[in-house]
């Protein structure tokens, strides 16, 4: 069997992390507990680009068992956890190309590993996968793919509106289930969890400044009071900043917030969110991190550039020295804090993500036929069906609608 | 001038009123201004059914400086504030036919009233008047109109989709400025404003129960919250009962729900989403209140059925005694209970959406030769500017993007 | 029977009143129940000054039904409820002597009609009864009093000091269960009630700023992040500002927030906090309101003297025009905001503080050869069982230690 | 040099961690800039048995500036970061006798190693050190103590009323800048830290049980609802059950609790809070940890026997099997989760503590003549001089009384 790991002995533990993984996986239990009865994937090669996390590991786990031959491969150099990359393949027969510490080279020689095999159906997380396909192997025979992140899917939106996308995409990203969930609930917890493990600071009393308050800047500003924080939201948008203000946050241009902040966390999805400018603004002891997905949203060159030195304090923490005498500390090299210093999102929100996944791609086969090269929102009775299964799995029941009230939803000729 | 108001003598306590909203509308202000310089309304004619409220005077008075005559009735028999219709008439000039208490036929004439003189462009809420005009006045020339309600929007896509409808309407209603802040922050606070006027109750200690988790559900979830109390949500949508979850509220059905709660709050848009099954769980003391657009969310009816007795005990509050001896208070009737035991939506809410409904005014007299017989959404240019100006009135600055920045945004092919 | 009100025909109306809040006052409820099978006030004549609301009904009622014999006149000349007074005479027997808008010659006119049946037990608030016996009737032979309130306190510890105290007296106000739950969650949400009805401003968005930070100070800060926002804390002693910082919110000194703030709220218990040198520093539309005991935290003749016109935009609202052309709102002329312009506590708060009344008048008729004359905290075990009896009022079960667990919480020795 | 670490050549990775420390400590780092110049404690020999952490590096090498000759033992055999103990001894000349892991007799054996050299000062946190003392060293002149933890103030105090205390103590643990933060803020973050770094699971959805409402275990219910949890309090005071309910939390019996619970955590102090009859009822998955000072509060011994298998599934998080199938996590075998499983109280928070020490420290020293054989609280000029130091580190100002002010609060002679 072809794999490329760093260490087949670390089997054992990642077999627990993956049975832990799977503990909080209740949607994505029950989806496997099906597609194991009806084979839905029975003849599909897959190859993926993925963090390769235990909770990857549920889903590829839950695809093999629905009968698809499984490639898999890191989305990012840094995100693999080498224990589970080994439990898969000793355990699971699952083709990883993988490991922690991937130089670029590397990187782009595992992805090519999984698409050699040909794939019938990709599933991606940034969309480098779906860029060297396009680039490089344009006749493949894809009957569709899947997309996880935001960055990617407007990526494949470009794709699609230049008449260059080869093969549909679902945009997993855009199920209410996954982006909701996901960045909102998952990024805003894992961001603090990042952030303590990487500096254990106290967080009750700081000033933290988010930049961005779309989905993930939400959560992580909600979760950062909900520590004791002040927050100011820093923003482009007139919209979203007068939503933050609403939402009894402080609100102000990066100028400002660079002289007061304590943490500064980014999720604009934008270049140089804190950049040069802003660097001899800050306060002595100043924290950056960032949560979006590229490691552009911080001028790391710029910092690096400015500073007289800079040494690793501790772990995911860089010391830089300015030349006004000021440290300003750098987590996790600007890179997405929550994957870098902490686990990524917690199980429970890949259960999420990733039963969408699972659910969609059953979709792609079988609605082979059908599908134009195009990039697709998730059906919308996947979406409902994946919060059904997790409602069902937290042990919660809902009310639904009695006959007089669906009727009643549907007229509305009532007057004043 | 012609006009029907209640006692002009009033109109000194009206203006305070109106100076009151207006210190609190700081973005209708900056319009305000705007348009008293370019007088972009001159020589039109305007009619507008609205509530006669203080904030209503403000955004007359905006059309007004712009140019236009204004002639003004009330969209509700009860809401009208006849202080402010008084000022209106004396310092404004403004023809205003409405009067709290008006009987059906007299809320009929006063619409007739504005009609008579021929509008060129309709302001509306609820669609009553839009009602009136393709009914019994199909030939009057007219260039658009405004809608604000859910309710005058649902009407007018049907006639557009039955294509009947006469002139483009601008829903106003649809703006995120409008449904968003509107809902969530404005039904938020005064659902709670209400139930205080109507109970003085102690909100901290209590498990209150809020129907639906839409966005006026979610603001008076997150209120009551705020307030020091226990909330339970009610859903029968899979994605907002895992949201309200998520979001750290209890999550069950109405009928658990029903034997533990000591306050109940309707906000879903349906029916009898408390009902005869409901009233025989509750326990001693509970109070029920309804913050939806009409009076079906309580089966107010039923209640009345299956009580052994009721009185009023305080203003806006019954006392229902069941069979089984239990006391179950219902507030304002089960009206909204923000409009009918407190003053509605604060200043600041309105001016949000009144913004709207000015530059919309000017966007229909502006773009009259391009809009069709269409039922049009706020363009979203008005909705970021009335943010814009919402901030600036607040003394918010924000940051824009940085050319990089732009650029960065519009490409896709930078990679891992 | 003897009595002095201003209209029995309110007695009807008073009784709905009565009854209203005695549903939300349950340990009240359960202490009445037990007194009226044992009777531990039997032969027992009281006097009583207090506020004669509702909640004073709900406790009154509960000691005559213990046996005892009431007199009762008002603790302030404007905040007797006549309706309520009137339904204590004709349906409960008590001999009241108490109307709103009492001048000060009637006001201790009533205080003297009380004292002249010569009560055994005296109950005060604000120590104006104490006061009146110990100047001019020392010869009365009473078993014991009780007191309501800090300023009440104060009074007669002085008294005890100076060896004057010719009677002891039970301090209700140091029970835990009345100053925390009165103080932080009473007023509280009664001072958000207040500005709300006297503004119907949007609380989300705004700076509010909080002077003092005590018990009062902490319940109003929570309870204006609570609506939304943003909150500034004003203090003058390290730890409390600390207390604050790390709380999440913002700590500056007046003079600074006096720039920024939207909505100030004093609770300090100290004299002139927002004065003459901050006026001019505020933003127009500034909203002033004081929520501290006496009308003096708020220089009030400053801002008359320094504002060019002043006039009432609404009621409870005055607008003061400073010569730099802003304008200021002082809500209820800087007296107790919760109180003039709401209707102050919430009978769920004062159910603690009367079942401690209740339960302490008991304990000083059954302990009346032990106590000395002194002022005495109400015992723990009173206090203890009056959070107990809330608790199972509210339907709240709790565990209680087991043997175990007693003999660990007194023994020192175990190790690590 | 004598001393006893496990591998000195870790010290430069220590010496970075206290560099880290330190600049989050701005309290004490002024105070060490004060002792510096006064040297207060020239000729001392201190014996400290506390945690070695990089913060109690800190305050060694605080103590060491000031003059002190310093014995040092870890006060819990799992707590101690050995790089730090390394660079204390290589980089401080500070007697260490600490590893991580040390079994029960090394613990007592590295005790006497400090008291070997007859120390003048002894610090302690949880009473270890005094009682070996008390037990075997009676002869010893100390002049005083301090004593870290509520737990050993409890065993001291004891020992005070039995008049068997040799030296007067300084309770740390009551003064209000370190009881309050370090209980409410410190553990409240440290034990979610504890808890993410051990499970990684999503706190957002999960019912939280938290067992004590006392200090640390409000610090707790308070992160955990931030974090998004539905917080349910388990207490055996009324109370405290009353104040957690007004705080927004549900409150029920342990036995109601663990039907629900899907994480517990217990902060009461006491022995078997979570024991054998509660195991059973759990659900499957529920996780298990303890954030009081011993490892008494969850019943251990109880599960481990009524397991029918166990294994670590994670580091710190062991998976325990119980006969009806359902899995339970005990966290760090019960001990206090956010010393085993995170880094402990963040640096901030242990600068209020340790700047009490240190100042409390200086007053033994400064006071041996006049202190007793008793057990002192911190005096409270160096309780209000910490968060002084405190707020002025973190930058921030705040109003002092005015002369008017002062005079007013001291006299109280106002009526009604």
């Amino acid at each position: 069997m072809e794999y490329n790991v760093k260490d087949l002995s670390l089997a054992e533990q990642g077999r627990k992390q993956i049975e832990w993984a799977e503990m909080h996986m209740p949607a994505l239990m029950s989806i496997r507990k099906e597609f194991a009865e009806s084979k839905p994937l029975k003849g599909i090669r897959i190859a993926a680009v993925l963090h390769v996390t235990k909770e990857t590991a549920a889903l590829m786990r839950t695809l093999k068992e629905a009968g698809a031959e499984i490639w898999l491969a890191g989305s990012n150099p840094l995100s693999t956890q080498d224990d589970v990359a080994a439990s898969l393949v000793k355990h699971d027969g699952i083709h990883v190309f993988a490991w922690k510490g991937e130089n670029e080279k590397e990187y782009y020689d595992n992805i090519e590993a999984i698409i050699k095999p040909e794939p019938n159906v990709v599933m991606d997380d940034g969309a480098d996968l779906h860029a060297v396909i396009h680039e490089k192997h344009r006749d493949l025979k894809i009957l569709g793919g899947t997309e996880e992140t935001t960055t990617g899917v407007v990526r494949l939106k470009a794709m699609e509106e230049q008449g260059v996308l080869l093969y549909p995409v679902i945009a997993v990203n855009n199920a209410f289930t996954k982006y909701l969930f996901d960045n909102r609930f998952g990024t805003g917890q894992s961001a603090i969890d990042g952030l303590l493990r990487a500096t254990n600071v106290l967080i009750a009393g700081k000033v933290a400044v988010v930049a961005g308050y779309g989905w993930v800047g939400r959560g992580i500003a909600s979760r950062l009071r909900g520590m004791g924080a002040r927050v100011i939201v820093v923003e482009v948008s007139s919209l979203r900043a007068l939503e933050a203000l609403m939402d009894g946050f402080d609100v102000m241009p990066m100028k400002e917030a660079a002289k007061v902040g304590d943490i500064f966390i980014t999720a604009t999805g934008n270049i140089n969110v804190i950049s040069r400018e802003h660097f001899p603004l800050m306060k002595n002891g100043a924290i950056l991190a960032n949560a979006g997905h590229f490691n552009v949203e911080i001028d790391v060159k710029g910092l690096k550039e400015m500073a007289v030195s800079y040494r690793t304090i501790r772990p995911y923490t860089e010391e830089y020295t300015l030349s006004n005498g000021n440290k300003l500390y750098l987590l996790a090299e600007g890179r997405l804090v929550n994957l870098a210093a902490a686990e990524g999102h917690p199980s429970e929100v890949m259960d999420l993500s990733f039963s969408n996944q699972a659910l969609s791609v059953k979709y792609i086969v079988e609605n082979r036929s059908k599908l134009e090269r195009k990039v697709y929102n998730v059906p919308s009775e996947i979406d409902e069906r994946v919060a059904y299964l997790k409602l069902k799995g937290m042990g919660i029941e809902i009310d639904s609608m009695t006959e007089e009230q669906k009727e009643y939803a549907k007229q509305w000729k009532y007057g004043t």
